[in-house]
């Protein structure tokens, strides 16, 4: 094995290909973003990058609200419409069976058939070259029901979330381990 | 199936749990980040959402610089180990037998056994509460040969990629499908 060298690339992996709504529950619009992730622990802030020109951008930019949906793998369709269509051309609540409901505390709508929904609250938009930066808190999360065992655990393999990596969408597959695990002592750990 | 109403919380998933190497070949550091993705294509940028108290954030405040390493699933017990213990108290490159050589770019060194890593110089460091964001351009990429095919296509997949979700590391799982997949017409895409 050898290292070949290339330029700067975007492909660091796996990333979450997430369904982001915007708008009110009247007027709703949707689009997939894989540039996202969790920027800070406490308070819980988060980031989704989008291009000046895409058609949800200036909803987001007005309203200061969007929330992050998390679907299962059997929406992968849906997520990747989402990510190719635009919202001036096309209902994609509509196309894509999507129910926009109330959301807690954003004016932003919440998409029903999502098992994990973030809602957020802008809080810095930073110009990047082609996309920019919209920095959120996390103000609320709601969650389905089926994904808590009977003791109240949240199960995130039950959401069957979706990865995205080097432009294809994925399953996650089997658990290797708790975070911590290569350090717990040896006939501590629980099966389970 | 009905949804609960939690406050903000960081279970966006899946993120790539990374390992990010910094300061020098001589004298090497490597902590664990899943606080890391793209937030702009063009020009290809990234981030890492680090916590001042880490024993690795005055070395890439310091030096600007850092490496994204991904690793395969064979590597897990090396990636958890580097997030939970601190440089101040072992030596996590020999600890995890990892070998730190020189980068094309920027002075924090790559690790040799990564089958992908990106070259990062630190533009913006953003406080964010309880970590601060270090965004930066992503201005080298080198890639292991073997995940490479003999036309020289990409395939992710041969990297082995590791995922976090809400506390756990996962393999990726089957393929879904290709970025814009759902609006292909018939009979046009072929089997791969």
């Amino acid at each position: 094995m050898s290292k070949l060298i290339w330029k700067g690339a975007t492909l660091v992996a796996p990333v979450p290909p997430t369904l982001v709504s915007c708008g009110t529950v009247e007027k709703p619009n949707v689009l997939t973003v894989a540039w996202c992730g969790i920027v800070n622990s406490q308070p819980p802030k988060t980031y989704v990058s989008i291009r000046p020109e895409r058609y949800s951008y200036d909803i987001i930019k007005n309203s200061k609200s969007f929330v992050i949906n998390m679907v299962t793998t059997d929406m992968v369709r849906a997520v990747d419409f989402c990510g190719v269509r635009s919202g001036r051309d096309v209902d994609k609540f509509k196309h894509c069976k999507l129910t926009a409901i109330a959301s807690q505390k954003v004016t932003a709508p919440t998409i029903k058939e999502a098992t994990l929904s973030f809602e957020c609250k802008v809080t810095d938009i930073i110009p990047m070259g082609s996309h920019d930066m919209f920095l959120a808190d996390i103000v609320s999360v709601s969650v389905e029901d089926n994904l808590l065992s009977e003791d109240g655990k949240l199960h995130i393999s039950r959401a069957k979330p979706i990865a995205y990596a080097h432009g294809s969408y994925y399953k996650l597959g089997a658990k290797l381990g708790g975070f911590g695990f290569s350090v717990k002592k040896k006939g501590t750990s629980k099966k389970r």
